[in-house]
This record gives structure tokens, sequence and C-alpha cells, in this order.
């Protein structure tokens, strides 16, 4: 007999994986961002579940019940845009305590519909049932052209690696809330926590990129980027470097590396999730991509690219070339690395 | 502030509905057994979700793990079955504690498999996440002809009320159990413990009687068979009546009350979730629909019919006809009635 921390969380993925039969019309089974079955000709569906703990995903002294809401819907929907799919139709399961306040949950859901609501999306049925610890189970279906899903088995060697946005900052957060408490809350903290609190779905743009037709895989940053990246090189069986001087500059993440006595790489690499993009890209469509997330103003930055699996996945600084160590938060291990 | 407890399942979820915004494309929202949406052209999309907590969705005393597992994926199942749709696609999320065996877990979705599987149904995606008290939510994902589905706010007056096998023995059974501990493992009360452990969700049945056209309204029996008929009732604007008379003979049901102290009818109208179906059929149909029930090999009884909504929700026995008391289950209140 194993116990799950024994297994650790992605050991006991592929165990229960193994158990499924396979079902029909399946075009991206388990493993991915989403699954995508194929229900009628004309389009591909997009279904993901995620799921909030209280204490564990959200923590109630830093989280409104509304910014938690709101977290919730950005992690499903942060899932469908890594599959270059439209958001629709979300269904909720809830677990709450009996004492738990009405007007606390009517603000979570606030939250959860206000995310959906600006993706166009809606919730459109649940069920609430008492459990002694607060979960929140969204599940989020959309849906996107036959074929026209991106997945993250497609990267090859020689296509470049892209990040959007900022990573590294939520995790970055975290620790600078255990660190410093209450003085986290100072507003020289602010645009490092608000990734934390309030992050954004790269909806709009996955959906700019997707008709350039040179993105060849893509995942959300949940896990943290050295984590996701992993996930993609196994899928694809490639390998990856990642040039940490194609970084950008991130004053704010460097003063919280500072602050956690941390090196600001390993910020950028470790646990975090920040909803950002991940992307591998066919070199000639650099250009057109960096031109995409300009017009619709989200940075966007080439830091590597994909090789051969051999290669591994290394990561090259001012030291030079070294394999890229640590997989992303482990939700049994509960260890970083 | 109030809190659950205090306002009880259905007054909250009454409370959440109302922070949502509308969504597009949703032929019928939250509110019923499923939502049904309409991505495109040629058919409806029908999605339901059903958490299971242990300890009060499954006694782990009484259910093994693949018991667990099989008997979520029947409540989903069901509800399928009660839109008349065909179940495709299932994600699931998982908490549990991470002292948890992984051997534990795989039988439990060994259950869920071999339900989906048989229904031609199968689990596609999900996530697993720590949790002290043990959870699984799924969501199922089903597909319908345009305008098929059954809902529950079609019943007119006049309409006849149909319910497939017997039910109230899986509520007996929790009884039973509470009640006699370990003898409730005497064979003797083997067919009520089975409604209870291994119920079956009518999918063959909805899929005969749905060509028909007769079907007004339908529901499952989840919360038992009074409060599920109320649902009925208020979401159709119409009364009832059963006829207590008309329902069949059942031993087994019979010998659980003595047992228990309580009056058959009690347990046929009270808390139980039997997952059978609760149907409005237009009498003109009742002879098609008892010749596909005996076709299905599954007991259809016709047990009442609705009325216009001032005459309220009846019962007619040996003495008299008197309201029917009693909503179903109801999770925060945790009172039976």
């Amino acid at each position: 007999m194993s116990t799950l921390a024994e297994l650790g969380e992605f050991e006991v993925i592929q165990r229960l994986r193994a158990v499924r039969s396979p079902a029909p019309g399946v075009i991206v089974g388990a493993g991915d961002d989403a699954a995508v079955t194929h229900p009628r000709d004309g389009f591909d569906l997009v279904t993901t579940a995620d799921c909030f703990i209280e204490g564990t995903h959200f923590l109630p002294d830093w989280f409104t019940a509304r910014e938690a809401g709101r977290r919730l819907a950005t992690a499903n929907l942060s899932d469908i845009a890594a599959m270059a799919a439209t958001p629709r139709w979300a269904v909720e399961s809830i677990g709450a305590p009996a004492d738990r306040s009405v007007e606390w949950l009517e603000q979570f859901e606030r939250g959860l519909d206000e995310a959906l609501f600006a993706a166009e999306a809606g919730l459109v049925g649940g069920n609430i049932t008492a459990c002694p610890t607060a979960f929140f189970c969204l599940t989020l279906v959309g849906d996107v052209a036959p074929g026209a899903a991106w997945s993250r088995d497609g990267a090859r060697a020689g296509d470049l690696l892209a990040v959007s946005g900022m990573p590294g900052r939520a995790g970055a957060a975290v620790r600078l809330a255990a660190a410093l408490g209450d003085r986290a809350r100072d507003p020289l903290w602010r645009d490092v926590l608000r990734a934390w609190i309030a992050p954004t779905a790269r909806l709009e743009l996955a959906r700019r990129l997707a008709p350039l037709g040179v993105v060849s895989a893509a995942i959300d940053l949940s896990d943290g980027l050295a984590g996701d990246l992993g996930h993609v090189c196994r899928a694809s069986a490639v390998g990856a470097e990642i040039d940490m001087a194609a970084w950008p500059e991130d004053p704010h993440l460097e003063r919280a590396a500072r602050e956690l006595g941390a090196a600001p790489d390993d910020l950028r690499l470790g646990p975090s999730d920040d909803y950002e993009l991940l992307l591998a890209v066919a070199p000639e469509g650099r250009e057109a991509c960096e031109r995409v997330a300009r017009d619709a103003g989200v940075p966007l930055h080439f830091i590597g690219r994909f090789t051969d699996a051999a290669a591994g996945i290394t990561k090259i600084d001012g030291s030079g070339r070294r394999p890229l160590g640590g997989a992303g938060y482990d939700h049994f291990a509960q260890s970083e690395s």
C-alpha cells in the first residue's frame, strides 16, 4: 500500500489514469490543460476542471471572497486560453461548512461571475453540499474549430520558447506573505501581490495568436515555469534550453527576491501559478507573435528554444549551462524544489 | 449575516443563483437536473455536476471504494437520463488526504470508470489535490437533439405521474444501517441495501421513452419522492396528487418499515436517493410507456396525476386526502421531514 504523500501528485495521476477505459470521440484526453472531444462535425469541445480548497489555493487572510471566486474562474479560463479555445459554460460544485455565511458565498460567486462574464462565459449550474473544509470545483466547457486546439505535445526541436507576462511573481507573493505577514500589504509589494491575488487569463492573447498558425504547443503556468516546461517537454518528447539573459527586467520581482534572500531566477522558474502562457513557436513566427502581443498590450518574451530530447532541459546564465532543476508544486509532497 | 444552516440548502441555492449574469446560448439554466446549452446548430449540450463527500454521500463502513466510485458515476448518469440525453464525457476533481492509499483511489476510479464505460461514456480529465476531507466531484457532459431535452417545467395539469423502480429503498437502507449496524448486512436486507449501494441510472428507459414524445417533464429521484415532486410542481406551476393505492407492493420495503417502526408510505415518499425517474406523462401515452418499460425490464408505475397548482400536492390513502408533507434531504439543515 502506498499513500498519496509517498507517491506524490504526478505519480498518483499516472496511476489513476491507467485505470481508465478509452472513451469514444476523444481528441486530447487527460494530461493536457483541458480535454478535447469531438461531439459532432463542425467543432471540438474543450473541457477543464479546477478545484480550490480554502487554505490551500486561497488564504482567507489574503483573499476576499470575491477575489477568491475571481481567481478560481481565472484558473479555468487560463486552461481554456492554453487550448486556444473560447470559454462558454461553467458548472460549479461547492462544499462549505454549515456555519459559513451566505453573504460570503454570494461574494465568492460574484467574483466568479464577473470573471466569467468578462470572458463572455457563464455559470449554468452546479450543486452545494456541507463539508468541513470549504472547496470550490469549477468545470468550464469551451469550443474551438475542429483540430485547432493547442496542446502540450506539439513542440518540435528548433521551436522558440515564449512566455507571456512576468512569471514568478505569484510564487514570490506567496513567500512574501508568509515571510512578512501584514508588512506584505505595503504598496511596495502591490504589483507582486496582484499577480497572486488577481491574475489575468490570457484569453485575448491566445485568441489573437491562434490564427497565425505558428504556435506548435502551449501550456498555462499553474505549477511554475520549470514544472510546466517539463510537462511540455515530456509530452512533446523534446528538450529545452532557457536563456536567462533573454528575460525582461522585473524590478518588482528583483526587490521581492532581495527581501526573501532568494535568487530572482529561482523565483522566475520555481513554483508559481501566474496563469501566463508558455508557448512553443515556429522560428519564422516570432515577429508576428511579438506584433500581436504588442497590439494586445500583453508582454511576450522569447526566452529560449526547444531542442532534441537528448539535450534535456537546461538553463544558460552567467555561470554557464546547467540542468534546470525542479518540478512544480506537488499537492501531496508539499515540497518545493 | 445568515449561515448556510440557518437558510437551508434550497434558499442558499436561490441566493447564489441570483448573483449570476445571464450567459449566451443557454436553453435550460440552473435549477434542473442538468444545464442545457446550444453550442452550434444540430444538437444541444447537457452538463451536470455532482459531488460526493466521504462520510456524507458514502459511508466507508458500507461502501467499498469501487462501489462509491460507481455510485458517483450513477448519480451523474441519472441526471443525464432525466434530461433524455446521451452521456459522453466526464471530468473529475478529487480532494484526498495525503495519507490516503493510492490503491483505494484506484479502486474508486475503477468503479467510476466501469459505470461510465457501461454507459458508453468516459472520463477525459480532472485534477487531484490534498484536502483533509475526501471529496469527489464529477462533471458529466452529454448531448441531445436540439430542443429534445426533458426538463422539470413541462408538466401540465392532467398529465399522469409515473415513477420507475421501487423508490424509498435507498433511504430505508440508510436508516437500517444506522439502526441495525452490522445486522443490516444480513441477506434479508440485500435488496434494500443494493438500492443504496449499487443503484442503476435509468438511461436505457429514458432512451426508449424519449422517442414516444409523451413525457412532458422529468426529474431523477435524488432528494426523495416528495421533495423531487415538489421541484417539478414548482418549476411547472402545477399541483399533484399521489394515489398510494396505485403503488406496487414492495415486500422488501415493507419488511424494512416494520423493522424501523416506520410507515412504508413515509419511506416511499421521504428522503431517499434512488436515482429512479419521476415522469409527467400525457394520459394518451400511458400504454406506450408501460410497453416500453416492460421491454426494457424496468418497473414503471403510474402513481398519480398532475393537477392545477391551486390544488397543491396531496396524497390519497386509506384515511383520505392530505397535503403531502416534506421536502427532500437538506444538506445544511440536515433535518428530515
